[in-house]
């Protein structure tokens, strides 16, 4: 066991990093027994580093003996090993490995880490695809076998890229944002009123009291704009107490939030939040290119397409769509999930966009704060984001103004006792203002084309499931 | 009411981008009344935006009527107006406004967002340094009014500097790690066990059952360990429940979390860690000159001041430099409070260093996963880190072992029970590791130099505050 006795000078190589180059070179490398064959005197491994995998041979030699070679081929997988050998070129290329040119001859092996015999999912099969599964009958994995088991279902390549790819969403959310003069703030989830009126939200004892758990960081957001912070944005966990268990709720998710002053015109904000997605799209095309073509191989899925300037709507415009197409609905009537994923269909084939804006909802559909259009009193400057059909981003002009809001909340049946702080922080000038919160678990599983955002968190909450 | 009626063609000039250059030139511009003072047929604005103000004269003139003058010195204080002038260059100096050289003869005046007449604090006020409070006995704000009228208070220069200075602490940790090629991980902050014991945990209701918020991403850092991402962060809220009144302590913090595979020595990760603060460190010094600057006008204060490579202590040096002062103290004895900021002046006055590192801690002091030394068993491979005398960091490396781990938790006389899924995370190969949790707000006040962590925390949470 290393318990930091020493500091030897010895370099470990990555193993991504050992090509033809490094031919004939003794090199030292740490890595996972993904699988082990013994073969007479012969045992073939194949070590792995993350996405990376290379066959190492031991053979009883000059290095190795007999022993040496039982030794190696009595390694459980997924045991962690320190390998010494000499890299050699392959004779023929070595299918099934990432370094298909090289092999590494062993010298000496250390087991740093053992694991234990029986692994409860076997890394191969967690990255079937599941139409190999079901035409060939081979082994896959079903959802919460991986869950259970979370901490060996997220070595498998394909969640290495999910996570990849998912951590690099993060960055390119800041990097744009803050190129465009935003602040990041730090919003407070532990909170004295449930502001929306209380349904689906968490409870905590706090001391001798109670509290709940934000269900977004909005209030605070706007708080900020109040206290001149003018654009902001925050990145955090958000809770939902909503017994919904379908393929995207999760009872705690990370948003992506933004909210931000204008000047006149709220699009002025949602042209910036769709550059934000945009870039964030961009990016990932531009630096995730293996991650997703890693993910493809198991979850195969068209591109994500999207256009520039983004597609914008308005409501009514996707209500008619959707009636040409043979759907009887109300102007005032909200999205139902199957016409939310019919009207992605529609706008696919109209403008070959998988990414739009929807714009102007009736204002019957959206929460109490949220401005009404000037000209048709039955509309709101609200919107929605959708990708591949699915809503990632919601979002409105916010009334800033105090007496307005409260004859809203008035109108929806709020308690105006409780939301008295958050009237409240309008009452010393407030400039006009909007915003949205992005989901960033479905970002993540609709950019890939995955099905399920248990796929995309890495300890996913839902109203069954609380481990690991 | 801005309701988004229009788009305006109209550009808003920001206040400070007025300057001689400017001169003559027709602007608009959007800011808040900051002071107002009428004087005869004139009225003297301070229009304030963020850290920046302007004067503006409403004069009765070819362009302003009585009336006009009268309107413009009745808008109360922080509301927010729209005003048309032309930039004149001033006679002399303009004292009290960051833009003084110029002044802004308004042409027509609008009012955007009305404040309400009496505001709960001024903004004067609030950016008063103590001293001058108390002798000459103007007035200062206490920081209960403060924080219940955060939305205000925020709005002051020291308030602005400080949370875009925060924002650059996490911008600036993220980048460095990313450049060392970390992944950033998000974590579940409810989990279904609490893990080291129970204590100083808040319980939630969960549908039908109940759990806990997380006291820190520890477990689930160490499991992304496990599962191969070999050097991960994250930046999110911590909960404890713990009832200490102190002015470091918050029931909610926002926590930099790093936790990385090494080769052979944990140091290797205190390497990287204390050269990531390094970076911090650097990043503001080059990037928040002005935000510093701002801040220490009201709080005054001596730079901050590092080392590279940072200085490492061992435990026993700090213990022998305290006995040195005169401290009676045991060898496996934990530093108290009193002693921390002792130690930290001793540390300053030998090594003319704000920031150091305090390694090879009392195994008796840590937790159980804390591995134990190689060669001396009453020590450990853990360490603090401290920031002006005041600990920011504590980390370890881990114990990666499941059977030490078992007898460890067992000597500690923890339940196995409740911390079987996490010994279970190491029982498939797990690399030796180590890491550590930062805590923004602790960084954000002792790199400014300020006193109480309710400061550089938004909207604290402690066990009497909840709100706003």
């Amino acid at each position: 066991m290393i318990q930091s006795q020493e500091k030897p000078d010895r370099v470990l190589v990555r193993i991504k990093d050992l090509t033809e180059e490094k031919a004939d070179e003794v090199v030292w490398v740490r890595g996972r027994v993904h699988t082990s064959r013994a073969k007479g005197k012969q045992c073939f491994l194949v070590l792995r580093q993350q996405q990376f995998n290379i066959q190492a041979l031991v053979a009883v030699g000059q290095h190795a003996s007999k022993q040496m070679v039982k030794f190696a081929a009595n390694i459980n997988k997924e045991s962690i090993v320190d390998v010494e050998g000499v890299v050699r070129k392959a004779h023929q290329k070595i299918g099934g490995c990432t370094q298909q040119d090289v092999e590494l001859h062993v010298q000496r092996i250390y087991v740093i880490s053992l694991a234990e015999p029986r692994l409860p999912l076997q890394l191969d099969d967690a990255v079937r695809p599941e139409v190999e599964g079901e035409e060939d009958g081979r082994a896959t994995v079903n959802q919460d076998t991986r869950l259970d088991n979370r901490v060996i279902d997220l070595r498998t390549s394909t969640s290495q890229a999910v996570f990849c790819l998912q951590s690099g969403i993060c960055q390119l959310f800041r990097e744009t944002l803050i190129r465009k003069g935003f602040v990041e703030i730090q919003t407070p989830k532990i909170i004295s009123a449930a502001s929306e009126g209380g349904a689906n939200v968490f409870t905590v004892s706090y001391f001798k009291s109670s509290a709940y758990l934000a269900q977004s960081p909005q209030l605070y957001k706007q708080m900020c704009i109040c206290a001149d912070f003018e654009k902001v944005f925050c990145v955090g966990p958000v809770f939902r107490a909503e017994d919904s268990n379908t393929h995207r709720h999760l009872t705690e998710f990370v948003g992506l939030d933004i909210e931000m002053a204008f000047n006149y015109h709220y699009h002025e904000v949602v042209d910036e939040i769709a550059d934000t997605l945009v870039q964030i799209f961009k990016g990932l095309q531009e630096r995730f290119q293996t991650e997703i073509q890693t993910v493809n191989k198991q979850f195969p899925c068209e591109p994500f397409k999207f256009l520039e300037p983004t597609l914008r709507l308005e409501y009514r415009e996707a209500v008619a769509m959707l009636r040409e197409a043979g759907v009887e609905m109300g102007d005032e009537e909200d999205l139902s999930t199957p016409n939310e994923k019919l009207l992605g269909r529609l706008v696919k084939e109209k403008y070959d966009t998988d990414f739009y804006i929807l714009d102007k909802y009736p204002l019957a559909v959206r929460p109490f704060y949220t401005m009404p259009d000037p000209v048709n009193p039955k509309n709101s400057n609200s919107y929605d984001m959708f990708m591949r059909g699915e809503e990632i981003l919601s979002g409105a002009q916010r009334i800033h103004d105090p007496q307005l809001l409260t004859e809203r909340a008035k109108h929806h049946g709020i308690d105006l006792e409780k939301i008295k702080a958050y009237i409240d922080s309008f009452r010393f000038g407030a400039p006009p203002h909007a915003g949205g919160g992005i989901g960033l678990e479905r970002v993540t599983m609709l950019y890939l084309g995955l099905h399920n955002v248990r796929q995309t968190s890495m300890f996913p909450r839902d109203p069954k499931r609380l481990t690991p």
